[in-house]
């Protein structure tokens, strides 16, 4: 396929290339920052451009990869222009129905995983979720994705929104817990990397154990002695005596298995 | 040395043979509890008892390795008998002046992870952290930890109960993020396994990147709209709510710099 990509971020920066790999032609690379465009343009060796109304209207493929809040403006300036063109976004949390007034042939095309410009990413183990606006057009993200990786699955936008929730806790929120380690062992002086082999450990476990059974420390037990200690010495911290304080609740209430 | 372990859970059932495949002699394991004290006795092959008057008084070291809210009791029960005796405790959040009263010879033994008793661990990155009554004992506690780790640091109470208080947020509230991105998924019918790649990458970068740099995902941006609907997806779960709103604030905040 002809693919243009309308984004040039992390993912894109990602997706683009092992698109190309796989043995897409990418046509042109446009994102309203120049300096992103032209990175990604000398990747791909392609061009690129930061005029919305320069980007070609000739490709099979166009895979908008931008901000949430720009999302639909860009479909609905570019998108009636190329009638017979499939049209897909790579949003975890935007419904598939962006589309619906401005395209015919549309989908979403999600790859679920933190990406950094600079990380390489093993592209095959990475889940992406597919959806279409019609079994035809299923078929073939499906089968662009497949091409990717071994795990692909078609998942609803509303469902989508939900894994998109889910990971923003354990992607997002997990590493701000590493951050808040982070924070309270640098006011003792105390290296960051001493943390790396029980965080390690906490990941491996969760492989062959369920997180729920996985669960250790203090609030599984409500060990009231440990906790107040704990709270004690974020004294000079509120903020995170809530944290610390909603966790431990919350790890202690599934435990005991009482809903919400 | 010739050692004696009082309490026999998952940190003692993996400390207790490290530490007789490094040349020392176990030779009594005491629990209350029959089955605990009769397993690690059988795997280390040694004497067991549940009785605290059984227990031998001529080892050269006590290893105290149970709940925090015994240990004291524990303590003040035994020591007295074996003046000479070197007493250490291996509780990240117990100071090690719960000895003083009881003991001359103390210090303190801290391997900093997450044990269960099924899955094997690696002593030698494990970081120990020791603390001891007088120069002497803590020259012997630094060679009784280097033997089992290449990571071997002498750390204060305080400093320790801070130390511990940030593996709470970096392994136990990580690990309860997972737990709660899994019961999301659990509703939508989606397999936690769509999560570990996310995961594993999130928990790799971290050894690359600090994990304020790291942090990715709406709260970083405050992105609103996103975040609103997040809200939203969990208006059943007012408790979730309120720490998603949390952590989000508590990310932003990082972010920003601004202090608490």
């Amino acid at each position: 396929m002809r693919i243009v990509f309308i984004g040039a971020g992390n993912l894109a920066t990602h997706l683009a290339p092992a698109l190309a790999c796989a043995g897409h032609e990418i046509v042109q690379v446009y994102s309203r920052t120049l300096s992103s465009a032209q990175t990604l343009g000398e990747i791909l060796q392609c061009p690129f451009t930061t005029t919305l109304t320069d980007v070609v209207v000739h490709a099979d493929l166009y895979v908008f990869s931008v901000k949430d809040s720009v999302l639909e403006t860009l479909i609905s300036q570019f998108a009636p222009k190329c009638p017979k063109a499939l049209f897909i976004h790579t949003a975890g949390s935007m419904p598939m129905c962006v589309f619906s007034n401005y395209a015919i042939r549309f989908g979403v095309f999600y790859p679920m995983q933190t990406f950094s410009k600079t990380k390489q990413v093993d592209f095959s183990i990475i889940p992406i979720f597919v959806e279409a606006s019609s079994p035809e057009e299923l078929k073939q993200l499906q089968q662009l994705a497949q091409y990717l990786s071994e795990h692909v699955y078609e998942l609803s936008s509303v469902q989508r929104s939900y894994l998109h929730l889910s990971a923003v806790f354990a992607c997002n929120f997990a590493n701000h817990c590493y951050a808040l380690a982070q924070e309270i062992l640098k006011e003792q002086r105390i290296p960051f990397e001493v943390m790396l082999p029980l965080i390690d450990e906490t990941t491996e476990k969760i492989h062959v154990v369920s997180p729920c059974d996985a669960q250790t420390g203090p609030a599984v037990r409500y060990d009231k002695n440990i906790i107040d200690k704990h709270l004690d010495l974020l004294c000079n911290y509120p903020k995170l005596q809530e944290l610390y304080q909603l966790m431990s609740e919350s790890i202690y209430r599934q435990k005991t298995n009482k809903t919400d």
